[in-house]
Formats: structure tokens, C-alpha cells, sequence
């Protein structure tokens, strides 16, 4: 597919900054386990997804991990450019969870449009909204939810993004998504198989009461 | 001090832009304990600190709250105008905590200068991001640090907001601020009482130790 067709302001550009857009960007391909990009130690460029699945998550100074949000077929994500972000402070880790092809706007590229485009300004602003809900509501859930609901949003999650109940993950990457540590996964896994809720073998989890996680969640 | 003098950007406003802000800021007083916005339930616009100190907080449905980040003079707060910021779905409320004085844009002229003029829609940009990274600062230290460190940290800033080692606060208000509950915030204060960093007084916490608390920090 063309690139016009995942900037959404692809018509409110003047004609020769979508010539400009059309010579520049590359298209790149991910390999499911690549870091994408890795906070302040790159600035690709701004993130175009195509195909895949992508992670953004933080890392604490000990490695502890949590996931921000997922990035899908479509979605842009402006924090691999951050060099051009006056303001953010932070550093985003952007990992393929599945193998991902993306385009990339080059950050002096995206600067400049930011200096010059009215629309493709707002439109950033939109896209910093976005993500800054997400990382909100992430927060919320943090701060004031139970750990055994949060832990059964995910898994009910998982089990829709992969579609099946038999999830190939490990107690320790459920704890980097989640940013705790893999005890506290593992005892409520433990509490969650005695309650019949799933099943645990070596790598995976099965969900075996989707009913009953989704009854923890309200 | 005229209105002008608190927008960085207004020298690359239009004269019609100008003059449409100066005929459509007001100037509002709100006594400590004013609550000056509150979430989606009202959409007073853009606030512009004169003087004073204000908390951004969020509240969870049990009535739990956490502060995001303060305000003081020179400072723009866009989410009390957050009907007219497209993707944001989080509430935020703002409250008072000294007497404070603030022009407020109305919202429909911060929208039609997000639509118009590019410098502004870069500022709001700026302003949002900024927001975005003390979330995220937030979000870090209550993922990843030790509660008393945090406490630590909450109290020496107090101290130094304030210009004094006698804080007049309950521990329902420190808990409040730090998005936890009462009885955790009197647990951590009765310990640092044991080891001489504070002495409890109704009503107040003394930094006894103020070397002993800075050490907590790192």
C-alpha cells in the first residue's frame, strides 16, 4: 500500500511536502524480537506501522520493564523521533513483538514539516494526546487497580490479540509487561490455576475459565 | 503585568490574533482551596498562572486521589480547556492550594488559534509534552521506587516549597498527594519518627533530620 494512505492529512499537505514525504521515507522490515528503537540512544524518525505487532515500554535503572502500549497496522508513533520533541524527557523503548514492517519519516524531515504544516502540526498534537490517554489510563490502572484484575485484563487480552487461550509466555515477560517482578506473577498464576481459572505448564499459560477472569476484571 | 507577557509565543502572533486574545482573556482570583476545573464536568479554558500555587490531581472512583504536577506563576495549563484537545480521555482536576490569580483563554479562541496559527499549535505541542514528561517522571517513581523514598522526597519538596521544616499537613493530605492510602503514609512517618527524621504534632509533620531524609533520596 502507498504511504498517503497512513498519514491521515495525506490531503492537507501542500504539494511538495508530499513530494518531499514520498522521496524520503523508507520502508524497513522488523523481525519479531528486534529493538526498534531505544530511547534517547537513536532518533530513527518517526514511526509509520504497515504490518505487525511493536511494544513500547519504559525500563527502570534495576531492568524492570512495563509496557506503555502496542502499536498495530496503521499506528504512528512520534516517541522514535523524540530528538525533534521539544519537551519529552523521557525514553521509550520500541521492541516487534511480531515480525513488523513500518515506514519511516526521517526526524529532520518531520521537523520541518512540524515548523511549516499547520495540519500536520495539530495532527502530532492529536497523536501526543493519544498516547499520553493511554499512558494515563495505564497509570490509573496502576495506581488504584488490584494486581489479580490486572493481571486477567492482560491474559483476556493476550488471548484476543493471539487468538487462543493457549498463551506462549513466560512468568517473567507477564511481569515485563506488567512492570512487576515475576513472583508476584507466578504466585497469583498459582492462586488463579487453584481457583481453575488456568492451567500452567513449562512456558505457557491456558486460560480454562474465560467466565471467571472476566468476571474478576469488573 | 499585561497578558502578553506570559505567552512566550506572542510576538509571533498576528495583530489580529493578538488583539482577539487581549479582548478575551479574564483575569480570575480563586482562594487556596478553590476547585478552579474539574475533569470533563466543566471546560472554563486555557489557564494562564499569575500568582499562587495550584495541584493537578486525578481521582479513582473510591474517591483516591494523586497529584500529576503544580502550577505556579508563569505557568499554562491546556487541560482545563481539554473539551477543545482532540484524544484526550483522562480528567484531570485543579485545585488551589494558595490563593491564586490566573487569565483564563476561553476555550473557543484557544481552539480557533490551534487552527490558525502554527507557532501557537507548536506551543501547545511544547506545553502538552511537557505535561507528558512529568507523568511519566510520576508514573517511573511509583513504579520503580521504594515508598519511603518517595515520601522522602515528597516531604523535602514541601519543605522547600513552603520555607519552612513545620508542615502543616495531615497525613489524609500527604497520602492524597502521593496517591496512597492514610495508613500507609502514617506507617512510613511513624518509622522515620523512630529514626529521628520527623517529629509527629497534630496536624503537622517537623523535618527533624533534614541530612538523614536527603539520604533516603538516592
Amino acid at each position: 500500500m502507498e504511504f498517503s494512505n497512513y498519514l491521515p492529512i495525506w490531503n492537507k499537505l501542500t504539494p511538495q511536502q508530499q513530494q518531499s514525504l514520498q522521496d524520503a521515507v523508507v520502508q524497513m522490515n522488523f523481525p519479531a524480537g528486534t529493538i526498534v528503537h531505544n530511547g534517547s540512544l537513536d532518533c530513527m524518525g518517526v514511526l509509520v506501522v504497515c504490518s505487525g505487532q511493536l511494544r513500547a515500554y519504559i525500563l527502570s535503572d534495576e531492568g524492570r520493564e512495563i509496557t506503555l502500549y502496542r502499536l498495530f497496522d496503521h499506528d504512528i508513533c512520534l516517541f522514535s523521533a523524540s530528538c525533534m520533541l521539544r519537551n519529552i524527557e523521557f525514553d521509550v523503548i520500541i521492541e516487534s513483538e511480531k515480525d513488523a514492517a513500518a515506514w519511516i519519516i526521517p526526524p529532520q524531515l518531520f521537523g520541518k514539516l512540524m515548523e511549516e504544516s499547520l495540519p500536520f502540526s495539530n495532527y502530532a498534537n492529536e497523536l501526543m494526546s493519544s498516547r499520553f490517554s493511554e499512558v494515563m489510563w495505564l497509570m490509573e490502572q496502576v495506581m488504584w487497580k488490584r494486581f489479580d484484575q490486572r493481571l486477567a485484563d492482560f491474559l483476556i487480552q493476550e488471548s484476543q490479540l493471539e487468538g487462543t487461550t493457549v498463551l506462549r509466555l513466560t512468568h517473567e515477560k507477564i511481569a515485563n509487561h506488567m512492570g512487576t517482578a515475576r513472583e508476584v506473577v507466578t504466585r497469583m498464576l498459582r492462586y488463579f490455576q487453584s481457583e481453575g481459572m488456568v492451567k500452567l505448564t513449562r512456558g505457557a499459560v491456558e486460560l480454562t475459565d474465560l467466565k471467571k477472569l472476566q468476571a474478576l476484571q469488573s
